[in-house]
């Protein structure tokens, strides 16, 4: 081959990402030429509904035949369409038969990551995907490229663009969840099903990512710990203001002490001047935490088809450079096979609402439970519930935060609690983190 | 050479970062072998003053020999003496030897960056220089790999830590800067000899780097507009804070209309609710906008020799890694040839401050006087200044910001309110950034 002799490229996909990666390849083919050193040939997109992009492309080759794309030969394959199936088997084909693969499929990523990154280094291709976790931002090269020769400690974030809008609305507007969800469907900013938004299931595979290449070990998705934010209530989000922080969707990723992975996805409560706090609408920041570089975040839009676009095309220049040099880049080194713990292992801060009986003792009776469970309590304010019947019983309400915490001591704690003759209905618990 | 056929390191310098990096070196190695697939050896240090190290790393050749040390073949050169003598050479020499360089020499790179990339990249040898700008924010790597197939428009940031320090002490001690400064110095986060620092030159530096990356271009630290914080006074402080901004020393590059380069650093007002008003203390951070990912933003130590070591360590293991594929990383590609335009081209937004004689008409003499120069004001407040001689003739002060204006138009239309009858002295003048 010469100097000049094209990549041959495929792109599968043509959705919010995929046209606009389209539209980049095609308006911006001379700039990306000159900084790859040769330049790029669509071969074809592979697409069940090309809609209007056949008219605005007319030179284009639009194919439903994704199998018939893949054998023509690309160097490049740029995987858009999303889904686990039948997006892994392209993959893994455009593997099998030597292209470099380009994806921003966090789900397929969340559950195959590992299989996949290592069926591309036995392959000897690269297989890039800074798209999949945070739209533009550089998070995914930074862990495997920046920070590569520190130990990283912790990966903090607010991945999901969706949840974090409907929380804006909910802490700022005093919505409940059903109208902010309702409010984010009408702005575009939440799909019509969107379900794996809003119950973290979204979030938890890029914690899965992260986890993975944060500390050089598998984690799956289905590993990670998760809860969304469906239950939360207008009560939660004044209870978080009345201690000075707000709710936030927060995937954590963190080295327990002795050596295993907690992950773990969950509405919690940060401190407002804590840099997560200030992350507001559907911007993306992740902040992480490690021996020597200390803390370092990175901020930006998390979604959105330009955006995210912009890092497909980083990352089919970075493989297309490698493929001129004849060599792959840095390989996922899942080498430290460390064990993800479960739940009841995480350490964290936790706050607690309880409606107890106003009368004196009720405050020691509930401080022995925490101190039988080894649950310290931080701090503890007493309060009259604003919309409490007056015949009710329960006519004090108690706000406490606790200590860092084992979560299994936590819940053994709120298990006591609700059984509590002094304490009326079940405890609400809301992890603190960032304290 | 086989799989485990070690690298050769040599390091020169043992300074703040330099004695760090020495500590990495020694007590990661094998967490480093990993990683780059073959081990490290260290060669020696050159270094005039080794002190303590000497004693705490028995078995590590020190040497005052740098030439000697670099005729020993190392595969990787560490260059951390900073300065731009003799340090260019070694890094030249080390190029010429066919070694890849690592290196945090800002003043260096800002001087002669674009020389040393080409050198580099003749001899076909990484050179790579995360730590130059921020510390351990990984903003080159986003640079030369994740945003380089995007257009990027802007990179505004906070890149010197001395400075920043003393604004957030002046801005909420309300210090003047002499006490500030002395504070720094005391607290260990200013040198004994704060020029550089306080009169900008580091950060210019800073610019020219981040300028000649994301614009592909040459540009050295002598074509950047650099004003310094020593002239700042509590009044301008407080000036900021009525605006609803805080005061920071920012570094700008941004192309401007007709395709030219602006770069440059002055202290600049910037609103509130912007980004880079949260970076307190010794931290930096760093805006970019591009067309395509949006706005991103990059935040964590700006300096230290901990998190900097980071930096270096983790471009060493990049820089072994493509020692191991034999290849080299992503050249600068200083390919556009932009020109960098004069700071009269600039186009910022301006708040001025003026004295002014108190009687009727004069709003209007001033009004004219911004109109002539094409300068447009945004909004007007007039106050009386608090510390004012009863008896002086300048009774009223007048604080404007105007709309986006050419800075040569802003300048010529401060000479001639200054040359006014009905204005007292020279306005005080403080651009607006991040509007």
């Amino acid at each position: 081959m010469t100097k000049n002799t094209p990549f041959k490229v495929a792109l599968l996909g043509s959705g919010t990402v995929g046209s606009q990666v389209l539209r980049l390849l095609t308006t911006q083919a001379d700039e990306l030429a000159t900084r790859i050193g040769r330049p790029l040939e669509l071969l074809g997109v592979a697409t069940l509904d090309a809609g209007p992009l056949k008219a605005e492309y007319p030179g284009i080759n639009f194919t439903d035949d994704a199998n018939g794309l893949l054998a023509s030969g690309p160097d490049i394959v740029i995987e858009l369409m999303g889904g686990i199936e039948p997006a892994g088997t392209f993959i893994r084909t455009a593997i099998e038969h030597g292209a470099s693969v380009v994806t921003a499929n966090k789900a397929l990523l969340g559950a195959q990551g590992p299989q996949l990154y290592e069926a591309a280094d036995k392959q000897g291709v690269d297989l890039y995907f800074e798209a999949a976790v945070a739209g533009a931002i550089p998070i995914i090269r930074g862990l495997r490229e920046s920070l590569v020769g520190d130990e990283i400690t912790t990966v903090m974030g607010i991945v999901n663009g969706t949840t974090n809008f409907i929380l804006d609305k909910m802490t700022r507007d005093g919505m409940t969840f059903a109208d902010a969800l309702a409010q984010a469907q009408a702005s575009g900013f939440a799909e019509a099903n969107p379900t794996a938004d809003v119950e973290g299931r979204d979030a938890a595979n890029k914690a899965a990512i992260l986890a993975s290449l944060a500390f050089h070990s598998t984690v799956t998705a289905d590993q990670v710990y998760c809860e969304g934010i469906t239950e939360l209530t207008p009560d939660d989000m004044a209870a978080a203001v009345e201690a000075n922080c707000v709710v936030k969707l927060i995937a954590v990723c963190e080295l327990l002490p002795g050596g295993a992975i907690s992950a773990r996805v969950y509405p919690a409560m940060v401190p407002v001047e804590h840099p997560l706090a200030g992350v507001h609408g559907a911007d993306n920041a992740v902040f992480v935490l490690s021996s020597q570089a200390g803390r370092l975040m990175f901020l930006g839009p998390g979604a959105g088809g330009v955006p995210t676009a912009s890092a497909v095309i980083g990352d089919v220049v970075a493989v297309a450079r490698n493929k001129v040099h004849g060599i792959f880049g840095p390989s996922q080194s899942v080498d430290a096979i460390r064990p993800v713990a479960p739940i009841g292992d995480a350490m964290t801060r936790y706050h607690l609402r309880l409606r107890v009986v106003d009368a004196p003792g009720v405050l020691a009776t509930v401080a022995k439970i925490f101190a039988d469970h080894n649950v310290s309590v931080a701090n503890v304010t007493q309060t009259r519930p604003s919309i409490l019947d007056d015949q009710s019983k329960w006519a004090a309400e108690l706000h406490l935060q606790t200590h860092t915490a084992r979560e299994a001591d936590q819940q053994a704690c709120v298990a006591d609690l609700e059984a509590c003759p002094v304490v009326g209905g079940k405890p609400r618990v809301l992890r603190l983190e960032g304290v």
